[in-house]
């Protein structure tokens, strides 16, 4: 009975999570959208696309076809709330952006995570599951970047890719090894967004190129 | 046998516009090709990727594979022709650019309702559904720009991306409440010509971001 | 006999030149991730990217899902190797950029022959089929260059992919008429490194627009 009403809470705190992450993603698309002085249209757009792309990427990839985003209509409700909230205050979204920081961390663990587990559940190599988890987390803010017209940040700042690609290899790893998917899904998820932390908080940084180069 | 003569008509008429507005979305991507100074192979790759992008990205998404621009051979021959055309007459071509922007809006129409359509036959949810026959509308003009290293201009101008969703919005609504699909579409069509035609004609907008944003 | 021991050095040459090209697209997209000055992970992402991202489209597009750079490990493996030599010791990786060019060329052909044929072997049309060789062997440098905020190279320059598609096209053209795949693969390889040589070596190009353009 404890572990059922556990799962219940699993279930219901994944669930919530799935949902925040999906409006902290939808926001960050929304932010730029406003700032490259888009209009309403393309803010929502922009929204939409950051919040479910990397989704989407993945399920094409493993033949989960149509993807999630696109056979649930939660995720477009949410994304359009998200983007309608943020063009029409933007100021106060913006006054928040430390929140959001902190919900768009907790976005990316759970994506990566679950992403991941989802490429195992459709049989696929653990290594490429837990590239196709972090392609989950970080593929709309590189979809976001490239049609705003910047090299993506997500590839070359705070660790943030490097973090999603923690959180899907230790969901492999665990499963590799017969762990029960709920606690490698937390720990992973935990690494996830400790490495962010690190990197936003004491300047954890990949390593650069030599500058000779 | 009056029915099955406008059916005939229609058909005929459809293919017609399909065709159409495949060329003019190819000329749209050769001309951007031109004036980035592409050479003639980048100019015809421009061509055919623009006439085809969003209709495979629709069948990418909804599991249609091959996509219908790879199984039927004249999608190709046409965005060809449009190109080559483009590149060795690209004065005559400019010259005529309002009769193109006109054959492109028959096409955005055109492809954004029979994409809507397509989807609904494959049992997606109508409001995703309307989603992907704007994709199917926009998805070359996205490509377009990416490709030539600008922000998508569908997602920033003339409603030109609100105009496909209304589109698709029409043909999906009026299938929900069992509409006949020739008059949703046409309907549809309609819309999507007549907002193009008050955005480019009498400057409609979609609201821009507050100016303090 | 010798029919058998031909096809067993084929066999093995034709994977040697598959990890040679994947190694090769891998350091070109090191290359440029360190040339943008992205970190560590960055440019092992974009080595991953380039490797892979050709053949990843075709196999979407023609429904080989997964793609089978996800269900083989070893364009992982090969990827991260070449990106961490070039990441560490880049100095001598450009040194040698004069053979870079030639495995990237072979790369090229030969991704654009075996990208032709596997679309053939799922049924698509040869012209077609042609067309996703080439994208096999262009996709890779497309998104590297999108991905690092330039106009894709392989449009612009040095035939790349016209040389990609004539080897395609010779490959396509001679399943249509029932010539052996082995000498057609071979020759669409030899047709391809010889565009590429003669743009290299002899400065060939594909026509530019009219000046007036």
């Amino acid at each position: 009975m404890i572990a059922m009403a556990s799962l219940d809470f699993l279930n219901a705190t994944t669930t919530a999570l799935d949902w925040l992450g999906t409006a902290a993603f939808a926001i960050s698309g929304a932010i730029v959208g406003v700032r490259k002085r888009f209009d309403l249209f393309g803010v929502l757009f922009l929204s939409f696309v950051v919040a479910v792309a990397g989704g989407v990427m993945r399920d094409v990839l493993i033949g989960a076809v149509p993807p999630a985003a696109l056979s649930h209509i939660h995720y477009f409700v949410i994304a359009m709330i998200s983007g309608l909230i943020t063009f029409f205050r933007y100021g106060r979204v913006a006054h928040y952006q430390r929140s959001i920081l902190l919900v768009d961390t907790l976005g990316l663990a759970l994506f990566s995570v679950v992403g991941t587990q989802k490429a195992i559940d459709y049989g696929i190599h653990p290594v490429m599951a837990a590239l196709l988890g972090m392609l989950t987390g970080i593929g709309g803010g590189m979809v976001r970047d490239v049609l705003s017209g910047e090299i993506p940040f997500v590839l070359r700042a705070d660790l943030y890719a490097l973090a999603a690609l923690a959180a899907g290899g230790v969901v492999a790893g665990g499963n590799r090894f017969g762990m029960p998917t709920l606690w490698t899904m937390l720990a992973g998820a935990a690494l996830c967004v400790f490495l962010r932390w690190m990197a936003i908080d004491r300047g954890w940084r990949a390593p650069l190129p030599p500058p000779s180069a």
